[in-house]
């Protein structure tokens, strides 16, 4: 295996990875005062996990910048805190993976390259309010 | 992001990720005549997909290679044909995690990784029955 970077392309999950962690870099640059951000809700529901979860942008934003480190650092945590909370369906998701390790790779594969693209999203629509916020027109 | 081959670690996508794809060049390389797998059932249902859904080694073999030209390339097919049957179960997983992008992140960092340390085990033992198969000893 090559140096990951020589082969990058747009349905590349590891341009996916590095796509988010420059677009939280840039967030980071960005937002020069993060409290700014307190107390504002996430206006997209749609769009965004804030609101769903009653979450405030400057939450978010610490959120947006953990993951990056994860994503940077490459390393899966052993923090069992962030599972999924209805052990029901992830009994019933993993049962049914197990028997079939082709579907269970496909399945991750493009989960994982799926919410890197949500959460590009999310970073760029947070620095998008930020600027807002400060009276900055992009 | 600097280059995946300098941060490696125990814990490591990426190097879960490197690591099978060198098992499975281990495995074609022992494996000079894969027709010999043929109609070879596999024996431990529970260590391997073959059992269950009646694939004998020689399927199972070519399995692991296309996972692997998947890994190398690190691109996300778009092909719908291996995404999980259980179409109910898909939806309420989409649906539960699409409210939380956290969780979906942590969620397939880890299935991600749990799956490749399951098909590195999966090609490490067809390769062992292959040299079993021919009468040499480990």
């Amino acid at each position: 295996m090559q140096c990951a970077e020589t082969r990058l392309n747009k349905n590349s999950l590891l341009l996916a990875l590095k796509r988010y962690s420059s677009v939280v870099n840039n967030m980071e640059q960005t937002i020069l005062l993060p409290s700014l951000l307190r107390d504002v809700p996430c206006e997209d529901a749609a769009d965004c996990e804030a609101a769903e979860n009653s979450m405030d942008l400057y939450e978010c934003y610490h959120l947006l910048k953990v993951i990056r480190n994860t994503v940077e650092s490459g390393l899966v945590p052993h923090d069992d805190s962030k599972v999924i909370k209805n052990a029901a369906l992830h009994k019933s998701l993993e049962a049914l993976l197990e028997a079939d390790q082709e579907a269970f790779f496909y399945f991750h594969l493009r989960g994982l390259f799926s919410v890197m693209g949500n959460l590009t999203k999310m970073s760029q629509e947070l620095t998008g309010k930020y600027l807002e916020i400060i009276g900055i027109d992009q």
